[in-house]
């Protein structure tokens, strides 16, 4: 199972910071929304020139304008972006182009997606299926969620999960066994950063 | 009506030459997506600081951390800004608090957002509802998909409309009345932006 360390809410050398503690425990580096939004794509350039080792994603959350704003992300140096599930599905067909042209990885966010909607994206067999719960939301438990819904992931070659996630649940997600974990104030928000994610990784081997 | 023009795929410089010859004909500058992406929230700064006499629009599509994004762009200096109708319904009540805060607007995005999750958004009574075809559907006409959906939209008091607007079809723009319209490339990709404002609002006028 790959880490992935989410940068939010931080300034552009705080993220830097953040992300050389905690480097060596994690697979991937997440530039945040809030990196994005508040920086622009110059944030996934910066962490890319200083991360060369590492993936390194762009959490766009794509809504519309596909093409534009995958090509803005993977010209900035990401390897994998994200696009919303609810978007209209010519959206993501097109996110899906262009990480395909790029040989790049789309990342689908989950998030508030229908039933019936996640069905129709499945054809988009490689691409990665981020099931999400929103920060915004503290009511929803990850693992109830996810072991509520297995059914509708069932086929899924490859699933990221994140919302949340603390150490306690950490024996779930093992069972659960996604590719992609992803964390981030259980990590970034830590008292000693390089300490937290080589807990979580080593929890995740055990 | 008012007229508001999105500013997209162009860098900043070229936004405001932009906006500078459309500024006598418009009402509401918006700061579109691409640009927060691709620039930050100095975007929506750099917008407010040149057009202090118009309203500055931020379409920040906002799809969780509603808090956050919400204040930053009213910090930035936006007038309004946007949040998916489709986003988890606790990130659309937190953008409205902020706004209210703030004493400044929200505009919910309809995009992609279910009857029934509109019918729950209604409750947002002074926030305006932004009915918006993406850019990324070509097939799907503006007006036959308005009164298509006429039914859903009675009752809300702040309707924007917009997604590839043109000229021929203000006529029925006209009918549909909504508080703003929301035109792109119409004006900003024109050979003559300023006659091509000006045409809209008389158009509109009429």
């Amino acid at each position: 199972m790959k880490i992935q360390i989410a940068l939010d809410r931080v300034d552009l050398e705080k993220a830097e910071s953040i992300a050389e503690e905690a480097e060596d425990y994690v697979d991937i580096i997440e530039v945040g929304t809030s990196l994005i939004k508040d920086y622009g794509k110059k944030s996934v350039s910066f962490i890319r020139e200083r991360f060369k080792n590492r993936t390194v994603l762009a959490d766009v959350k794509t809504c519309d304008e596909g093409e534009y704003e995958f090509r803005a992300m993977f010209e900035a140096g990401a390897d994998i972006a994200t696009v919303m599930g609810n978007s209209p599905i010519e959206t993501i067909e097109i996110c899906y182009n262009v990480s395909r042209e790029y040989n790049k990885d789309i990342m689908i966010d989950l998030m508030e997606t229908s039933k019936n909607k996640l069905a129709e994206l499945k054809k988009f067999d490689d691409a990665i299926f981020f099931v999400h719960l929103p920060k915004d939301n503290k009511h929803v438990n990850l693992i109830d969620n996810f072991n509520k819904n297995s059914d509708l992931y069932r086929g899924i070659k490859r699933i990221a999960v994140g919302g949340n996630v603390r150490e306690d649940i950490l024996k779930d997600i093992v069972l659960i066994n996604p590719e992609i974990l992803v964390v981030g104030s259980a990590i970034t928000k830590s008292s000693d950063i390089k300490l937290a994610a080589r807990r979580f990784k080593e929890l995740l081997q055990k």
